[in-house]
């Protein structure tokens, strides 16, 4: 099983990388294939479905069996930059399970921007897992090594991979 | 007054473009200096809050007394490229006046692209006004000169322009 | 298979049964058990999970292998007396598709309620199809015996209603 | 100057009304007048603009100068009752501030609710403040005689309060 994690921010700093890797271990952890698809990685100019930036990106989501989203909260919304990603593909999307993981510098865990999320994704047919991850204060929830500071974390991850298993068909 | 108008799509073949012309071009008639910015004049590699093209870009939102915004609608929602354009300023927008623009290839007129906007513009401490404008099948909407095809919407445009101003304080 | 279709809406002159009726008809054609889950006979004093009402609803829920939801669109949102409804049940509706189909007396097919019903059931854990059915512009749409004007919408539905079938496991 | 506090809720053992007495006695101290609109003073059996509770309602929202709502989150949204409460009127909104309080049992303060309230208050044309207020773990947050237990919320009642006073031309 091969389960991408999408990683929404290009921002200098961004404290969601801490995010994703956590998450990559976990889903190491339970025996996923898996890889960070940065949107570092898959910089386009200008909104399309077409070119070699687009086919790498679309190859990736045709592999995938499901998705994992971790994206910051910028002014209650997602990243510009992650929009112009998932906006690459349309068709490789469709009936493939997908979880947020919405990240925040304040104590609302990126509420906001999982719902807008939620939305896009739906245009695209995905099927939403119920439970959605919700990372707040991210600049104190991990110490300098990356290790996150409160281990209930760990329970809902897997609460949510198991979620994403038993959606992928 | 001076009221510009945010272009949101960088897309090649953008419909959206006719859209922004035509409400300039009305704007221009009701005696208000206008000026289009296009995304593709503030083009930025990550979501950012400092550089040269973020000082530009807050230097036009801060002379603004109020602000227009045509957008595509890309997947239910707004393109990555105006997101990332509008993430560059914050202080700059409060208390201002903004009016926006859905367009939509199909027969919705933009209507979900408009409500993602609006809670976007809410953070920021923008005075959002009641009227909207719908632009259904944009394609056929506009003749190759781009003249608009359908004469109610200049009625609309009218309501819309009067109540921004009337919000400029 | 049994689809119950909820209409969404008990006020006077409602214009959203004419859809109920009409997407009834079509689930009966595609040899599928269903009937009208009508808000007015569900009416609650205040939103809560126990009682009589409650109970007789909840039992249709857990009966339902899938569920279509008609609802017009009040100030770009559902009505209330859905959402009281709606929030009688919780975990019900668990993994269970969904269809939405807005109603609109305007030309925007309801797109906006579709939207805010879309983050409530993804609150539920049901699995959204993509498909949605937009009917713009209501009151003219049926004639006085409820027979609908525009034959496309035939087609629509039956790719509707082949996307919930799927999702049934 | 009127503002009245709407009471979204009318949920047996809502936990919002400690939310709403805590706001009332706030502005009060601010020297505004004001009066809590409870939901189960205003119901109704269906969506509907006309009759004597509606007229109540309507003549209450012509006084008021600024309105404040304070409403938990129920599946991600508001409760039922608030949205028919809020649908009896329309033109009285118009041009008027509006703040909103979001209520939760759990960590997430309501945010979701202040997203898809605020949605609605667009519709009705209403000034939307920038300052909203998440009272997160609402049941722990009061103690018995329903005072609050982080003095933090009084600063943040103050900024709303201003932005609201601010608001009401």
């Amino acid at each position: 099983m091969y389960i991408p994690i999408i990683l929404g921010t290009a921002r200098e700093g961004r404290q969601s990388e801490k995010v994703a890797y956590y998450i990559e271990d976990k889903v190491k952890e339970a025996g996923i294939t898996t890889k960070i698809l940065d949107v570092r990685d898959f910089r386009i100019e200008a909104t399309t479905t077409e070119g070699a930036i687009v086919k790498r990106y679309k190859n990736e989501i045709t592999k995938a069996e499901a998705l994992i989203i971790v994206s910051p909260e910028y002014n209650h919304a997602y990243p510009g930059e992650l929009k112009m990603m998932l906006d690459m593909a349309y068709n490789e999307y469709s009936g493939k399970p997908v979880g947020i993981c919405g990240v925040s510098a304040g104590g609302l865990g990126g509420a906001r921007v999982v719902e807008q999320l939620r939305l896009v994704l739906a245009a695209f047919g995905m099927i939403q897992i119920k439970e959605s991850l919700y990372f707040s204060n991210v600049e104190s929830l991990f110490d300098t090594k990356g290790t996150i500071q409160d281990a209930s974390y760990d329970e809902r991850v897997v609460k949510f991979l198991k979620q994403l298993k038993e959606g992928v068909k």
